[in-house]
């Protein structure tokens, strides 16, 4: 059977240490949960963290990079997807993943949240500021999609077994 | 030589009549400046009003469909590219355009100012309400994209202009 | 309403004088007959020749590259579609021709002839040598596939206006 | 550390009860062997053969499909990449696997071979008839590419292994 797999979008660059430490500590949780963690796979920020947590956690870690080769991947990574497809794979991590968690906000995160509300994939926001939030809440109202705001890792973990059970 | 492509985005379903006519107006003044109009392709909305407006005025329409088959295509194309990859087309409508135009605002339209404003791609807001602009300004201040806002098709037109003899 | 396309796929890379000068020849009479012109968009062998060929005629011509920028955009493209996907852009090639025009063979070629019996698009083999008409006939004959060889571009061009007229 | 990815391609529908077999055994012996499984991820052919043989030794099936949604996903994948690319997703398939096994051969197949032999990627061909061997053999030398044939599921994983070890 297949196991329930969490995406967990993020800035690459310019990420402050509170955004990765969030990551990483989410990458640990959600491995001891069982689930797979799915990111765009790169060896920086939000990505390289969630993945260096999972795997600290004995998780399992699919990582869907944009490129062709694996140049750019995260040493935390189990499985590889080389996609080739450049950020166009944006909308390949909301398909793939059951829940979405963004965990800080940069464009290609923003891309991922919008893609998500698209399909009514369910969203959590964690390290996101209030404009993000009014933003993403607004669309969401009128999209019937089901999106939720966490203030840790903890409760984003909480927040996606509630949306598991239901 | 190749034409100048403005990329217009915008909501398919659920617009208003005066996004529609916002939209129809640009196609036209797009047409009259003999760039060429680049849409997502779709029947509805947004993308079948600046099609038709361009086409009204002569212009040419390059629609970029999400699907396999052109049965969901504006009539007043030119030129339908079945891309078959879904939303990921988003990303081909901002890579192809020299710049967007977003009139009216959706998750589908988001991700699409969001992937543009990742690779600093030009981005006019038209039509959009005071939060969605928030949001986007300062997401180009920290990536040093350049986004305008504009209040009428006009404006949004004379600001193409200044963007192009740059 | 809509042109018809034809898209005409060749080797870019190590092609000869003769299967350059079919491509171009064969560019001047789609163009002739007011069809628009497909193709990879590179400048480079089969796509640079049949685009200057078409363009040489005054005809129109549609690349779709495999980039995210247009550098290596042959400068005789109308429109060049960037769609940052690599190699999966071949399937846009052949969702989006009316008609499948392979002049010469290469890998990249294979792919697109492939994808293209799959969804019984119709396919002209040009300049193609003994084993791959026999790989090809075999393949659409088990596909119910329209796939006829023609041994000049005129050949190819009447073939072309066949199968449009039926 | 990433572990080593086999790419078993081959017909989904209308594939004979031999070319199921040789896909069953095979899935088994990859996972033997523990490299991962990939293939195109759909309940059909080969694609099912492959992914139910792997997993009755107890192996790790990766699937990547075309669709946006699992409906056609074999029962026996662990993860299920949806990519939402249609046909497309063949070059994801070939950029992603180490290795390509081709087992049968169809035009999505035929396409994967191809794309594969474009970037060098070691291919074998089995159940392949005489006319697909003299194709992709001729082809694979121009371009320099690692192409062998196998007569059974086991030759195929003997060939993986010599290759593995270079």
């Amino acid at each position: 059977m297949r196991k329930t797999i969490i995406g967990v979008m993020g800035p690459g660059d310019g990420v402050s240490q509170k955004i990765k430490d969030s990551a990483y500590l989410l990458g640990e949780l959600i491995a001891k949960n069982n689930w797979i963690v799915l990111n765009g796979g790169r060896n920086v920020g939000v990505m390289d963290a969630v993945s260096h947590g999972a795997k600290n956690a004995g998780g399992f870690v699919l990582g869907i990079l944009p490129t062709e080769q694996s140049v750019i991947a995260s040493d935390a990574l189990d499985i590889a997807v080389l996609t080739g497809i450049g950020d166009a794979r944006n909308n390949i991590n909301v398909l793939t993943a059951d829940i979405i968690v963004a965990c800080g906000m940069n464009p290609g995160t923003a891309s991922e949240v919008a893609l998500a509300l698209k399909i009514q994939k369910p969203i959590i926001l964690l390290e996101c500021d209030r404009v993000t939030v009014e933003f993403f809440q607004k669309m969401s109202t009128s999209m019937l999609s089901m999106l939720s705001i966490a203030s840790s890792a903890e409760e984003a973990v909480q927040q996606i077994k509630k949306i598991l059970t239901k």
